[in-house]
């Protein structure tokens, strides 16, 4: 097995599979998992020989990047990595894997098991959808986070403050609790008002979510 | 000490005290905590008789509301209660404690800590923009997970897999990774292409989240 790509996602799994045992070579002629940047799957895959199996672990990029492999599957893991973290980022987050034959999608949840990934398939043609929605969920919690923190900082209280009340936000199942939950208009009338005059860049956003909320 | 209101706030800090030893009663002449709906504060604090403290839970409900009494202050718990759970739900919260004298604030914070949160002051002023941070954080926190589970599923994806990327995106300290944070437009187009065909009611999030998070 041969990584290409030493990013967030390739350096973490590079050190699973070394804890896991599994011999990564610099030359492979059985799997290649490419863990570059979106953009640049296409030339990668490209650029090897015919013959072993390609993988790619992007969220959002079709299979057919992978041209002119026909031995090929992906495997995204739905994590956010850091730097500053090892292969322990992997434990409990959930992985797609795609794959257009039985034996690809073997190949897929083998990966995914190895890597401590939970498994499940997605199609091809899902794919976008899918990825749309856990930039969503990771990549639009920092903005709300942000958002909040901006405005909680302008009156005067702590950011951190935000970080309990989100994480049992969680905890509790999404539950919605607070002024739209209640039907209190006042109070949400009264949050623009002050948005207008602190944040009015953030009114937009708080517009969009409140009507999103209510749908 | 008597609690007025038995909804999910109420009912939470009344069993703390209890378990804190601190003697709730039916009367009391020393101070009431005002556990109702924000809409009520204003009629419940006219019908009490001047003279001991009163104080409001309320997040973004201004001391005014508890005239005519002057010995006031109030203790906003930033967290979000469900009737499942228990006092614990208190711990390692953070409090926003309002009051005009130097008094006020020593009555809300010995009753902060006395619940087992965090206190810090807020002024009465700053009590709005607060509370629309916080509401931010946390509620719609539940229509970003709504948003992004309606996709994740209809891409034939369980919505479950989106928890553990949410919980590490706020242990990763709200790190932005995905492809607003590499500037990958091409992903972001797909993204909105394929919210347009399957949930066009979601692009005016996405695009106001969009906005605001390469702000």
């Amino acid at each position: 097995m041969k990584i290409v790509g030493e990013g967030r996602v390739g350096t973490a799994i590079k050190a699973r599979l070394a804890e896991r045992g599994v011999a990564v070579a610099a030359q492979d002629n059985e799997l290649l998992i490419l863990c570059v940047p979106d953009s640049a799957i296409e030339s990668v895959a490209r650029g090897i020989a015919k013959g072993p199996w390609v993988a790619h672990m992007s969220g959002a990029t079709p299979l057919s990047a992978l041209e002119p492999h026909t031995r090929r599957f992906s495997v995204h893991p739905l994590q956010t990595f850091t730097k500053r973290r090892g292969p322990e980022q992997l434990d409990g987050a959930w992985a797609a894997v795609t794959g257009e034959t039985a034996e690809a999608l073997d190949h897929g949840f083998w990966l995914a098991e190895t890597l401590g990934l939970r498994p499940f398939e997605l199609s091809d043609r899902s794919r976008v959808l899918y990825h749309a929605g856990a930039a969503i969920a990771s990549n639009y919690l920092v903005t709300l986070y942000r958002s909040a923190a901006r405005l909680v900082e302008m009156a005067g209280a702590p950011a951190d403050a935000l970080v309990p009340l989100m994480r049992r936000t969680i905890e509790n199942g999404f539950e919605l609790t607070g002024p739209l939950a209640r039907g209190d208009v006042r109070t949400v009338e009264a949050h623009l008002e002050a948005i207008r005059t602190y944040a009015p860049d953030l009114e937009e956003v708080y517009r969009a979510l409140a009507k999103a909320t209510v749908a």
